[in-house]
């Protein structure tokens, strides 16, 4: 059991950000990683879509033989959200993880930053105020952040006019904690502390998921993680190269669902 | 055979642009329009999946027995530059009509603005030098235009920021002719042209199609428009009025291909 790897999903590359941070803290782990880049992106599609498609996709991790499924995307997370196996595999989301981190920093109030699908799903509220029904949650649709990031836009004016455009309000709020709920937000973390100030807690919600998992995972075996996804473009393999920041992979391939 | 409906379809909404200015023209004729919004966009894909979602397509749309298809996408046009049917149905892209109307315009020297995936295909240079092989041509990807349309952000300080990353350069050359190399450009134009100057000639490739329609097409008999998505989201509703300016559909169904 504990040699099989650790599946992960996203509708596209932004899920790396959660491979990364999982693949450093359990450097004998092994991983399956499936991006949909045929599909993305997700965060404008309908809660029906999403969800034939997560399904479609845990199917052909299953069959990977996986031995746990991270759903590394808010916008499918929302979808499932409260499902804790997928016939018999432990299912993990990021957005329960992201809501347990804010109670840690004892935070009051929260902003929630999120693609249409996501904030639609008001998921994030809803498991927020399960935890601490006193918490004001605040949450806010960004959809032109993917494509700033997917676009390498992720310092200057084009990016700064569209942070103006849905953090504008937000900013002169001075909010305690903001959660990134999405996993391309994080590549925009550094312009997003700068704009929104040194003193706001931005919370990645792939980072507490090493914690959730720390059972399931062993300690010696050499690794092997893989990248798989469902188109392949120069463009993909670029921007995988940069979310993957140094991470060694085995192997890049495509897949046809 | 001439009560039959034009099929045409597209990554998403945009191709509703050729749609709106055929039914204009033709005001009798009938109209299936299928957007694969579940998979959009087009526009970073590779030609393998876009032609595989492309063939997909022209099945569904022949099953619907069209007496013709119109490729109202550019990035779709790219990959099935030069094919003229489709089992036995005659098939029309947006590039050559662009490429034609180009030649209309007299100009020596044109820009073409599109996404990565048809600038990538070099398929307007190539039909444009086919044609007149002295012209020069500037091919420039603009990957931000669609979620910026698709957000509504159609002018303002975001627009511009944005046209000053991909076309300062242009702008200072002075353009004789400028085609709008995706069906999404039509809804910039106007930024587009305060932007480049009022001299420039701006093409939107689908105003030519209905010249190479017209031996098709009825001009009795009462008409049906059809708008068939493979998703449907409240957004993705707004969305398509906003295209339509003010065109009548008769339904809007959504498929599952």
């Amino acid at each position: 059991m504990s040699q099989k790897p650790i599946g992960i999903f996203d509708s596209g590359l932004g899920g790396i950000t959660v491979l990364r941070s999982l693949a450093e803290r359990f450097p004998h782990e092994s991983f399956v990683y499936l991006g949909d880049i045929a599909r993305l992106p997700y965060g404008n599609k309908s809660p029906e879509t999403i969800r034939l498609y997560g399904l479609q996709i845990m199917r052909w991790l299953k069959n990977q033989d996986v031995k746990a499924i991270i759903i590394a995307c808010n916008s499918a997370s929302s979808v499932f959200l409260g499902e804790e196996s997928f016939e018999g595999i432990p299912l993990f989301n990021v957005i329960e993880p992201g809501a347990q981190a804010v109670m840690k920093t004892g935070a009051r109030s929260v902003a929630v930053l999120g693609t249409s699908a996501t904030i639609r799903s008001k998921a994030y509220s809803r498991t927020l105020k399960e935890l601490n029904p006193k918490i004001e949650v605040e949450e806010i649709s960004c959809p032109l952040f993917v494509p700033l990031v997917e676009e390498g836009e992720t310092e200057g004016i084009i990016t700064k006019a569209v942070f103006d455009k849905y953090l504008l309000g937000l900013r002169s709020q001075n909010p305690e904690a903001v959660i990134l709920g999405c996993t391309h937000y994080p590549m925009l973390k550094k312009a997003l502390q700068a704009y929104l100030g040194s003193e706001v807690k931005l919370i990645e919600s792939g980072e507490v998921l090493s914690g959730l998992l720390e059972s399931l995972c062993q300690e010696k075996d050499s690794r092997q993680i893989r990248l798989c996804i469902t188109d392949l473009t120069d463009h993909f393999e670029r921007l995988a190269r940069e979310f993957l920041q140094g991470q060694a992979i085995d192997s890049l391939e495509k897949v046809v669902l």
